[in-house]
């Protein structure tokens, strides 16, 4: 395997745009990659698009060579890689290892969901297909609901507290104020947090992820032809994707997630680094729950001390390890198939020293995970500078 | 790269099966894989799945790890392509990379599609989401309409006549007669298929591919690791990917797809043989029309000569080079997302000479097209027992 390098990152604002289509959104993340990385399209050599429930939400299914083509980008693979909420990270993966194993230089990858423009309990309905359906949905679950079981339970077995998970919210809605691209930028009190609308309790609104369209595009490119593309190019030192059962009810332990700790295992042991180093990190906070337990599950804190950890400010970006300065799916937006390679462009913005006010000091190492699910697929990529 | 064998095949019968979800069927397939392969399922290093439209047929998304989990495969990447009817061939050809490039040992993938749920008018409204919904697809078309048009101007333009058609449907049938796993095992005679029911002139009944549930798999490793699996391994000689515009208005010429003339020179030129080499085919015959371009595109006989070709009986088991011996999409059934992979098990049986009563003589080089939408997207691959 040889060094594989991010040459070229681009994203389109989240938010609920009622004049956008999916591939418009897709198109223009992928020409502001293009452009980043200097590249053209006829030098792409394979394309992988990230999406979850296209076909759902909009009616169009064979959306790879939908949209590489409308970027000119022709006669190469074009493959849609679904993975839930981890459809884009595990197409992000599957990109890396071919450039890695050396079948293809060039790697487009692009992540896109457009979700607003279907009405809210339809957006629950398709979003919920990601979990057992003939399990738990058909009882009746949704996964603010699953989450929900899940918070109760790691209640129940630390003594985590909804401050606690309140405290993840302000620390998000806090980030994305600052981010331009962010859906929602609207800084938060913990008392307003606290008494958010009751959605699933103990989660209200506030400990819930947006529903946006969005796209965001990396381009991929080996280590030794990076400078033909990037002055600054980040590379990729660990990357992973593992998985676990889809029902929460064939896991023997709900307040941890097996896939993680696995992904996670792996991408330390190929970057050879562990948690202790990484510097920044853009966690896959679907619920302020999930953050809470991907700190426990990727090692930055032992089991149990998530919650006392991101009170404690710890994860702020002026803390021990800044979690998702760009904001998180919980203030910057969850076009849930675009959020993986979002989290790598966010990443790529920090350790190229152009996160504008939420810059953080410490960025030549920083980790991505994203989550399929309620943990039935996770994508750990750690990437550096050094 | 290095050489990457097919170790292991399984498959469910397709058919309509009233009682058998979408899971059940895959794993059928996978676990006969793994049986015919000789492996456990902790062996599995990666997992792919093609499926094309489950979420829209079963509800169900997030369906790699739903079914790798069920097989006893856990902690390893578990990812779903899609690709149109091409889903599974671009499974395959993404898991051949991986193993190729020496990231992982032993890949499965496994195609699936339970199609047999939904009513004919929403399955083939399902299927019309494989096109350009914006434009062709809102404009009335579906893809019998599609490929309607694509044999008049065949016709047109190149006098191929409708008992050419006809005679690819009784050639397919005759075949599917002799598959034990076929969805459809009833010959027919050219005056029954000339006189079938209309869909979309000049394509009637026998014409169309069938609307089927079933499954297929396939075991990769690579070559110098084959022997542990199994005493009949087969060779991926030569393998490519292609892709094109999903609407016909943006083609120059319809009645041949430039990106399975460009997915055939890239596999022929990998697996250094050529056109006249191949000795069985398994194409991707979703309308008799499709077949009939196939041969032309990928070299068996110049452009415009497909029909005659076809009625000529050269494509006939005993002819020069047989095609569909297993009854092609048109009488073993198309599981949209089973189809690719089960090509591939189709050829191999043969290669094995495991084909019963529809083994044919030459079977040294074989080659798979599996096609997605209106030509978006090809797969070609050649295996060799050479």
């Amino acid at each position: 395997m040889r060094p594989v390098a991010v040459v070229g990152i681009g994203k389109t604002p989240f938010g609920a745009f009622a004049g956008r289509d999916l591939r418009s959104l897709a198109v223009e993340a992928g020409e502001k990659c293009l452009e980043n990385g200097h590249a053209r399209p006829s030098q792409v050599e394979v394309f992988f698009l990230g999406n979850f429930a296209g076909p759902s939400f909009m009616g169009q299914n064979h959306l790879a060579p939908y949209i590489s083509t409308a970027l000119g980008i022709q006669g190469v693979p074009a493959s849609r890689v679904e993975a839930a909420c981890a459809s884009s990270g595990s197409a992000f993966f599957h990109a890396w290892a071919e450039v890695a194993a050396g079948v293809y230089d060039l790697a487009l990858v692009v992540g896109v969901e457009k979700m607003t423009s279907q009405p809210t309990p339809r957006v629950t309905e398709i979003l919920a297909s990601a979990g057992d359906c003939a399990g738990e949905i058909k009882a009746g679950s949704t996964f603010a609901s699953l989450f929900a079981m899940i918070a109760r339970r790691h209640m129940h077995q630390y003594g985590t507290r909804k401050e606690h998970l309140s405290a993840v919210a302000v620390k998000n809605h806090a980030n994305g104020a600052l981010n331009p691209d962010a859906h929602m930028r609207k800084p938060i009190t913990l008392e307003q947090a606290l008494a958010g609308k009751p959605i699933a309790d103990p989660l209200n609104l506030y400990d819930c992820s947006l529903v946006s369209d969005g796209a965001a595009a990396v381009l991929l490119a080996p280590g030794e032809r990076a400078a033909e593309f990037s002055e600054k190019p980040v590379r990729v030192l660990g990357i992973a994707q593992a998985s676990d059962y889809l029902a929460l009810d064939q896991k023997e332990d709900i307040t941890t997630f097996p896939a993680v700790r696995r992904a996670a295992e792996k991408a330390y042991g190929m970057a050879g680094v562990g948690p202790q180093d990484i510097q920044l990190a853009e966690l896959h906070d679907c619920f302020t729950i999930a953050e809470v337990i991907a700190t426990e599950d990727l090692g930055f804190v032992p089991r149990g001390e998530g919650g006392p950890f991101a009170f404690e400010g710890h994860t702020s970006r002026g803390g021990r390890i800044p979690v998702n300065t760009s904001g998180g799916l919980k203030s910057k937006g969850h076009p849930v198939g675009a959020t993986g390679v979002a989290q790598i462009c966010d990443l790529v913005l920090q350790m190229r020293c152009e996160a504008g006010e939420r810059q953080v000091p410490r960025h030549s190492l920083g980790l991505a995970q994203n989550l399929g699910g309620s943990g039935a697929t996770c994508v750990v990529t750690i990437l550096g500078t050094v």
